[in-house]
């Protein structure tokens, strides 16, 4: 046996010890019923774990852009965007995005994932490497990775006094680029985005946005906290992506049209890799064009949101202090939280993930709710009861 | 204006001035008159430079499976694998991709891109780093950057002896790891993979084979070259895309059953993302089902390739000494490569891409035709004669 190979079994069986070994639950997505799922068994479970924020991925809307566009392009795009790849739907959607977030230019990514990573890492090589780049220190890894070896600055989570200082005690001459997110998605908690601004553009840096867990979520039109907060002026490259509240897949940046049309030029995560499907892309053009105007689904999302909130607080479950529509549920031990996180399967058919390491920090496990507008009161009312008592029988048992 | 903005658009106009800035085409694929695209004002082209090499992006096998799945499940998974995103399609289609290739198993990224990135970094990062990579000089941009940061070595091109030399100068302490490709998709060369697995097992290197444009197409069930060969139990990790041949999207690795598993709870760029939409999975799994099986397709796919090979040569037109389905035709200067590309577009009706750097070296711009079993004996002829004619007039005008 080749070392590396018994590296592996070594870690997966320490991951097991430590009770932190991932199982996914095999589920179908029932476009029809959700939220509730169901298991290969053919058991039905409410789903309280989905990105598909708004429940749009199974909308009549976005099935049939993409099975109309399956039927007249058919699936692969065969090509990357540059070698026939590039369809009108890749370039209206660019467009859509653009005018989505009043920037000039949009480009799309295979994925959310790809558009930090590539964006962040093409940016920080760029003029000889001459950057120092600012980042929150809850920020997301696909912008860590995009940050690899580049000059690196790390704030103090949502602290932007803390970055001022960073920055004043910067090198002058190099550029500067400040990365951080609006919604963190697993603490629920959201970035003083004006005040960073501020502060980014007092030190004439630019600003890099990560709205993967506000866009179609947040703002008159969906485009995210900055768009609330009335500060997408101050934001130079706001990223996004179209795989949860748009309910579809890929990902973006959109920004200066210089920047922009450079990136489209010289991302390599860009350019060397097939582009999306054209169906996908129609999909999410649909999506996009309705949640610009979805000002209900906004409000009944938020609406959603605040009442598992006070449920939980009315059922003396401890929430994190989440400003935003995901609520967090601390259990604080790995094999603790898969434990019930199995309960809850098992015996109330809810499914709420288990966060652990290396999602989030080891201490701080968790359960992750996160409500969409199609979670009814009763459904609601149902996950809060048997969490208040799986919470009440594991740690019972914990303390015995 | 900020002096990145001003960097790119020096960038942007110093492209232009080289006559390498990249426009893409926008093209309509059809799915029913494929190799036929049209553009968006409705002219009909032929498309010769698509890498859904099979022409099945388009079939009904695919098509109605994709279909079908957006019906019962929507467009969007909502999450990541981990994270409610994980559907019997998923896995179902990691079990035929590793049966495929004749390993214990396999794990699907959203790209072929990111798998290539996601398991050489996350691989060449285990055991404390404590990896040396031998790289072929060629190897692909995803894969380049999957090494970033690792202590490398660079053998020439399909070498295998450089390969031995540089294996033996290594320290024996550190576990060795060999990347290469099967098809070279811009030079359509194949790499010696037995003589190649035979030098790194001497030294006990890991091998690592990307068969992105090979799967579906070579060997009796479509496995790659390495089936052809009749090795594939020599190379440990094999990496495929299901974008191309397969006519769909997203990528995957196979091989040992704990590296595998291992990858799936360890590399950030599987863990941190949306899962592939089901029915981008559903397709996919359909595709390979049917490509295992198919092999007057791919037998029909190699007639077209040696056909259009001896159609070039008898019309004097030089092409490179491609042993594959891809078929390269040298022009070998940027602005040049785009005007010939242009005037078989505007005259002829005919899309081959320039291929320019960064995606191939200066000096060496192309075209590349990709024969596909649905290209036709009089559309043959036709390119061929076309690009005769625009070689001979583009150069009698550059030689004027
Ligand atoms: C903050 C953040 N950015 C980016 C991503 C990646 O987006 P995608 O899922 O489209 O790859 C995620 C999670 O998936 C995320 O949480
Ligand atoms: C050799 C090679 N590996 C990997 C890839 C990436 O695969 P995908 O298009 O699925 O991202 C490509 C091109 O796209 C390639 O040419």
């Amino acid at each position: 046996m080749h070392p590396f190979q018994a590296y592996c079994q070594d870690a997966l069986a320490r991951m097991k010890a430590e009770g932190r070994y991932r199982t996914f639950a095999e589920l179908v997505k029932s476009r029809r019923g959700f939220p509730r799922y169901t298991t290969p068994e053919g058991r039905e479970v409410v789903v309280w774990s989905s990105n598909d924020y708004l429940g749009l991925g199974g909308s009549d809307i976005l099935a049939r852009a993409a099975q109309e566009a399956i039927e007249e392009h058919g699936v692969g795009s065969g090509g990357t965007r540059n070698i026939s790849g590039n369809t009108p739907f890749h370039t209206a959607l660019e467009r859509e995005l653009a005018a989505l977030h009043q920037k000039p230019a949009a480009l799309v990514f295979t994925s959310g994932y790809v558009a930090n990573q590539a964006a962040l890492g093409t940016i920080l090589a760029s003029m000889d490497g001459n950057w120092q780049v600012f980042s929150d220190e809850k920020n997301h890894n696909s912008m860590i990775v995009g940050m690899k070896g580049a000059r690196k600055a790390i704030w103090r989570h949502n602290d932007a006094a803390h970055l001022d200082a960073l920055l004043s005690a910067a090198d002058p001459a190099v550029s500067k680029l400040v990365a951080f997110e609006s919604v963190y998605s697993m603490d629920g908690d959201i970035a003083p985005i004006a005040e960073i601004i501020a502060v980014a553009k007092r030190h004439g840096a630019l600003t890099y946005l990560d709205e993967v867990h506000a866009v179609g979520m947040y703002g008159p039109h969906g485009a995210g906290v900055a768009e609330r907060d009335g500060v997408l002026d101050g934001i130079d490259i706001v990223q996004g992506t179209l795989g949860k509240a748009f309910g579809c897949h890929g990902g973006y940046v959109a920004g200066d049209a210089a920047v922009i049309d450079w990136l489209r030029s010289a991302a390599a995560g860009f350019i060397f890799t097939t582009s999306m499907p054209p169906a996908i892309a129609a999909a999410a053009l649909a999506s996009v064009r309705h949640v610009r105007g979805a000002h209900d689904l906004r409000a009944r999302h938020a609406e959603r949101a605040a009442r598992l909130k006070s449920a939980f607080r009315e059922a003396g479950v401890a929430i994190l202090p989440s400003t935003s529509h995901i609520v967090p549920v601390p259990v604080g031990e790995a094999a603790l939280c898969r434990e019930v996180s199995r309960r809850l399967f098992d015996a109330h058919g809810i499914y709420a993930t288990p966060i652990n390491y290396p999602t989030v920090p080891r201490g701080t496990e968790r359960l992750r709710f996160t409500p969409t507008p199609l979670h009814g009161d009763a459904e609601m009312d149902q996950a809060v009861a048997a969490v208040a008592q799986v919470l009440r029988d594991v740690r019972g048992v914990a303390a015995a």
